[in-house]
Formats: structure tokens, sequence, C-alpha cells
């Protein structure tokens, strides 16, 4: 046999027993919550034409994208991103509708890392879209949502880092100086390198409002109150446009006591050119990158032909598994518990009929026909191994019930067990 | 706008609003007889290395693959079959193992069709593996929960057709004819192709008892008589011991009152290098093709270094649902109900405090700023579209609520509201 043939591609991997129980479980109760919300799920499909996520509606390089051939030679590319399928969705189905859709989704992305170095590159993400609403209720409904989604995993310790892509662009904008100078800019700004910008304003003619901010750009950032400082630094109307989105936003994050959970950051200015207004991140102990992203993205749609505004979030389902770990939080798993049903080969039929009776009733068993070299003591290490409660054994017309969890063993007649359960 | 970028790649598609619905409850009602058998799930990449689908190890030829590279070029492949990766798995993880073990999956497989015609070159697939088990209990048991899922399904005329791919080897064997007739007499037999085989046997120098079955192979089908005809057929002790497994497994099937379902076709001999022993099929109206199939496959998972017997099916998902529909089944979607609260700008605080009420009482609320230049009517119309069930309509302190269902239309004081729900 060829060892090989165990392994799986680098940055892939299996998910058996009670991890896929852990993960079922919490991807089960944060859609929840965005059903809670009124979102629908869309499902597209898991390989897509190359140019859907090429980058201008996307934010994932071509360099890190799974790409094949179809027997038309078109280039096929396995889904980076959910995003710019959905707004594919949205421009195909819903052309012509103006009211707010609400779609979620549940699916794998793929990504093509350079060096893996412990990285997936298969995800499961879970997220929502809300298109054709540019309020700031939409900007919080999305932001209240993957908060509500973190506390239905059990996360009880986590951040929303906000920022706002149009405080930046509004700078940008006004600037007069070279292309490579804004580079050099956004480069100091997303490092958070104040010497460099230090050192790179004291050679440059810009106005001393725009010296201001840029020189305080690297502390523009932690909870509300900073929101006021920055609008004091600019009279820019974008700028403080851009500010005061943030505080309207904030005003409806505090009707939903949610305030406590986030802070601000204008210096997130990563994907600028995709994203269009604010943009979040989510952040717990135990996993170094963020474990929950979003934004808005008005420009999107437009992309696929149809004029809309957009904003939604995705979850890094793998992370947020990772964190309630490594946060040694417990997952419950009661939805899942199961029995095993031992019987012996001449009682079968009644091993059967009782069998379909529990089941019918909602309990889980797992069926099995003694072998003989097999103790029973053998079958409960399995069960307990496989994450069973409990074993039921039938044998001699008497049934004799093993409590897993509270280490208990009662025998029952057939008669008694069959009005027990 | 590039119209191309609207489109989805030949054989692939998206599945939205009310469709998706009905699919994801009826892979949840089927995933949940899984559940009830005590099968737990396994999640095997999207992905895997091209060996682990080669021709001894699947039931997909090469050609009908979608193939790609990783960084060290090696050959990947989408996996066409989830049976070859939960063998790999079990070959893995459980090598030790020689209880029963119980599988279950859910996911997407892909396939390259050379023609499309309509067909999906990406499909769910609900299945079950049942691992160190060659018990006839074991064979019914994948059959039954097969059945099941059917019915969970809400399809209740179907037929399960019963074959054995042992008796046909067991003949085979026994033959002395060259391969190429073998091949021609497979042929001949896969197509029930009587007129065929009556002249290749015509030229033919083989036993007597050979000649006979051979002659009448192709009427080897029927109920439960069948088996017996067909045993009165052979004394070839193999064909025999056949025959007898398919009678024990009839038995454990009426125990669950689940002979009505099946028939038995010896004639159903497609893969039979890959099976081993029960090979089934399941049909319904209103799709071509069997909308489940299993079998057993005790030499799979020696491929993968684990000398172990198994036995599974597999439902596919979209022809399920194909099914239901040509058939005019409805399906039921009450737990995806839910209403639009429409409010006011000036009552948001109100409108949000009364929204969180609900959803933590469970109900699917979707907030709806109302914008003033459209109408109640045109929300209601937009709902309807949409699948809600309602409309919460807030306004001066007021709160009407409509039943899209039945028609109704109630106003409440907010005090009345608060207190009915």
């Amino acid at each position: 046999m060829n060892e090989k043939l165990l392994h799986t591609p680098e940055g892939v991997r299996d998910i058996y027993n009670s991890e896929c129980k852990k993960k079922s479980a919490v991807e089960k109760r944060m859609h929840h919550v965005l059903e809670l919300y009124g979102y629908q799920d869309i499902e597209t499909p898991t390989f897509e034409f190359f140019d859907i996520f090429n980058s201008d509606t996307g934010t994932v390089s071509s360099l890190e994208m799974f790409k094949f051939f179809d027997r038309n030679n078109n280039t096929l590319v396995l889904r980076p991103d959910m995003t710019p399928s959905i707004a594919r969705s949205v421009a195909k189905y819903y052309s012509n509708c103006d009211f707010p859709l609400r779609l979620s989704y549940q699916g794998n992305t793929f990504l093509n890392n350079r060096s893996y170095q412990g990285k997936l590159a298969e995800k499961t993400e879970l997220g929502a879209e809300l298109v054709n609403d540019d309020s700031p209720e939409a900007d919080a409904e999305v932001i209240i949502m993957m908060i509500d989604c973190f506390l239905a995993a059990g996360i009880r310790e986590f951040r929303i880092d906000i920022g706002q892509v149009e405080f930046y662009k509004g700078i940008m904008d006004a600037l007069e100086v070279s292309e490579d100078v804004k580079k050099q800019i956004h480069e100091y700004i997303e490092n958070k390198n104040s010497l460099g910008m230090e050192i790179l304003l004291s050679n440059l003619e810009i106005k001393p409002c725009y010296r201001n901010i840029l020189s305080e750009y690297n502390e523009l950032y932690g909870d509300v109150s900073m929101l006021e400082k920055a609008k004091r630094l600019t009279m820019n109307p974008r700028c403080r446009k851009a500010i005061e989105r943030l505080e309207e936003v904030y005003e409806v994050l505090k009707l939903y006591g949610y305030e406590k959970y986030v802070s601000f950051d204008l210096g997130m200015v990563n994907h600028y050119d995709y994203y269009t207004g604010i943009i979040f991140r989510g952040y717990t102990y135990g996993t170094g990158d963020a474990i929950g992203k979003g934004g808005r993205y008005d420009n999107l749609l437009s992309q696929f032909g149809k004029d809309a505004t957009a904003c939604g979030f995705t979850i890094l389902v793998d992370d947020v598994l990772s964190a309630l770990s490594r946060q040694n939080i417990p997952i419950s798993l009661r939805e899942y518990e199961y029995s095993l049903f031992l019987y012996e080969k001449e009682e079968r039929a009644e091993a059967i009929s009782l069998a379909v009776g529990l089941r019918n009733g909602g309990v889980k068993t797992e069926t099995i026909c003694r072998v003989k070299d097999k103790t029973l003591e053998e079958y409960m290490k399995f069960g307990k191994n496989q994450g069973a409660q409990g074993m039921i054994y039938l044998n001699g017309g008497m049934v004799t019930v093993y409590d897993f969890t509270e280490g208990l063993k009662k025998t029952k007649t057939l008669q008694e067990f069959r009005e027990e359960y």
C-alpha cells in the first residue's frame, strides 16, 4: 500500500468525531442568528469563471486562487471569497429590485497560499450581505449580527474594530502629492509606522491641516471619543461626513447595548479600493488574525451591472472553533447525544422493534449485534471513545441500561423498558 | 459591463430563495435519519490527491474528474465521490479499530461530464458508510436508512432495486471462456440484451447449467420469489451463498416492514470490480436515473491499508428535490417562516427594542426603515415575493400586523403588541 494514499493535500484536512460535531453545532448556532434577522440562504457554485473574482471585484490576488480549465478552456477558480458570487447572483436574479435584500451563506472558500505554514487552503465561511440599503442602520445591522454570532458561538471576550475608508480617501484625494508618495503614506498608515511618516512629512509640501492629520493618523484609534478628535483635526467635508457616519452607526449599536464590544481604528485601510465606507474586523484571544470581517462595498454590484449599495460580513468558522478551543470554552453537544444498543443475535427481532421505537421517539440509537469474541467492557470503551452517552444491552429478555455520563447501570425487564421509553 | 460576468460555468448553478430553503429542509430531514441510527458526521476536503480516486478505489473515470495542480505539481481533483475519501479517513484515523464504525456525510461532489445536456457538474450528496460489519444486518441497515431518508424527504412512491454482484462473479469465475467472451456476456447482462445472449450462447461450449443461467439471466429480476428461481438454476456454491445472503437481508427488511419497497435484479452488474456483494439503487418517478445508490465494497479499505469490510449508500439530494417537484409534493417550510418589520425613522429606538424582543422569542424578524417613496403595498408585495409570512408595521405608536397567509390585518397599541409577543 502506498503510504501517500493516506495523506490529504497541504492546507486541507479531515474533520471527524467530536470536532465535527462541535463545528456543526457552532455553525448551526451562528446560522440561526442570521435567520433571526430575516436573512435568506443562497448557495453559489464551488467554482466560477475567473473573471468573477478579478481585482475589481475581490480582495484575493490571482496568484492565490486555485485555477483549472473547463472543456472549452475557460479558466475556472475555486471561489476564494463568497461576496463576489453573491453580488453576481443579486445582479442576475434581483436586477430590478430596489428593496433591501438580506442574503446569508455558509460554504467553503479556497486559498492557494504561497506559504502554508499551517494556514488552511479550504476554509468554512458563514456570512451575510445586505444589498440596497445604504443607511447607517444597515452598517450597524451587519456589525450587530457578527456580535450576535460570536455570542451564539460562546465567545465572551472579543472586540470589533471599526474603520472607515472614506475618511482615508477624503484625505488622499485632497492631497496634492504624487502617486508614489500616496503609496508610501498608505503603507505607513497600514503598518502604523509613525517614524516613517514623520520623516516623509518633513520633506513634503502639503497644507498644514493634512500634515496634522497625517502625523496624528497612527493615533486615530480607540474608543468613541477618538472620533471627536478626528473631527477636530479636519474641515474636509468628506472626512467629516465619514466620521459622522461612524457616530450614527455607534448610536444604533448603543440601542442594542453593543457599544461595549466596539472600538474604532481609522488606520484600517486595507483593500481601500474595494471598500467604500465602514470596514470592520472581529478579534478574540487565541487566534492572531481576525475571526470575522466585513464592511461596505457600494461599488461591487455595479461591476456586475446592478447599481446598488451593499454591506456584509463573513465569519471564519474554523478560526472561531480554534479560538473556542484555545479559550477552553466548552461547546454543548447535547443535541448529538446517542446510545449504543447491543443485542444478541437470537433476539434480533426484539432488538429491532425496541430500536425502531426509540428512534421514533427521537432517541439516536446505534444497533450492534454482539460479536462473541468481544466483551461488554470493550463495547462500552468503544462507545465512550465515539462519544456515546450510554449503552443499552438486550440479553435474555432483560435490558441493562448503562449511563456513561453518570456511571450508572440499571437492569429492567422488557416490559419495564418499554414503559419507560 | 461584460454580460459574461453574470454566468456560471456549465453544469453548476445558484440556488436561492424558496428553492434553497426546500433543499436545506430536505437535507436536514434526511440527515436526521442518519443521526437517529447513530451515524457520526465526517467532513473530508473538497479536493484530494488524484490517487485517492483512481480506478481501484472509485467508480468515476479519470476523464470525468476536474483536475488541477498544487504548488508542488501534484495532481489534485475535486472529489467525484465521497466514499473513497471516507475510506481513506477510516484507514487513517481508525486503523486499529474493529468495532462497527458508522459515518455519515453531506457534501458536494464534482463530475466533469463529457456532455452536459443538463447534467449537473456539482451535486450535493448525503450518505453513510458502515465499516467493520459484514453481517446481513449491516447490508439491511444501509438499505433501510435509504428508505427512511426517502420517506423523511416526503417521497411516497419509490422502489429499491437490489442486486448481488457475488452471484454474477460466481458464474463468471466458473465459466471457461475467453476474457473477450466474458466482456460480451457482461454487456448483454448489463443491457438486458437477451437476443444477443442467445446468439452468443449458441456458439459457445459451456456446461449446461451455466448455459441455462445465462439464457435466463435477463429474467432474473422481480420480487423475492425470483430468488428461489435463481437458486434452482445453479448448484454453484458461491452463487447459492450470494442468493442466501439476499434472503437474509430480506428477512431483516421484513422486521422493519420495508419489504414492500424492494425488488431484486441480479442483472445489476455495473462497477462489479468495485462492489463485492449487495448493490442497490433507489428509483422514483420524475427522474430517469437512480436518486440513491449503494452497496458493499469489502475490498475498498484495503486499498488504503486497512483490512475491513464496508457498505454504504449515497443519496443525490438535487435529484430528490427534482423528483419532489415533479411529483408536486409540497415541502413544509414552517421552520423558515419570518416576517418583515417596517418602521418609520422617528421610531427607530422603539422598533429595535420590539425586534430584539421578537428575535429573543425566536421569531425571525427582518427590520426595514421605511423609505418615503415606497408604499406599504409595495413593501407587502416585496415581502410576499421573498417568502415572508407577514409584515409588522410600527407607525405613530400603533402596530399593524398583516398576516399574508390568511390575508388578515390587525392593529394594536404598543402595549397590546408587547403583551401578545
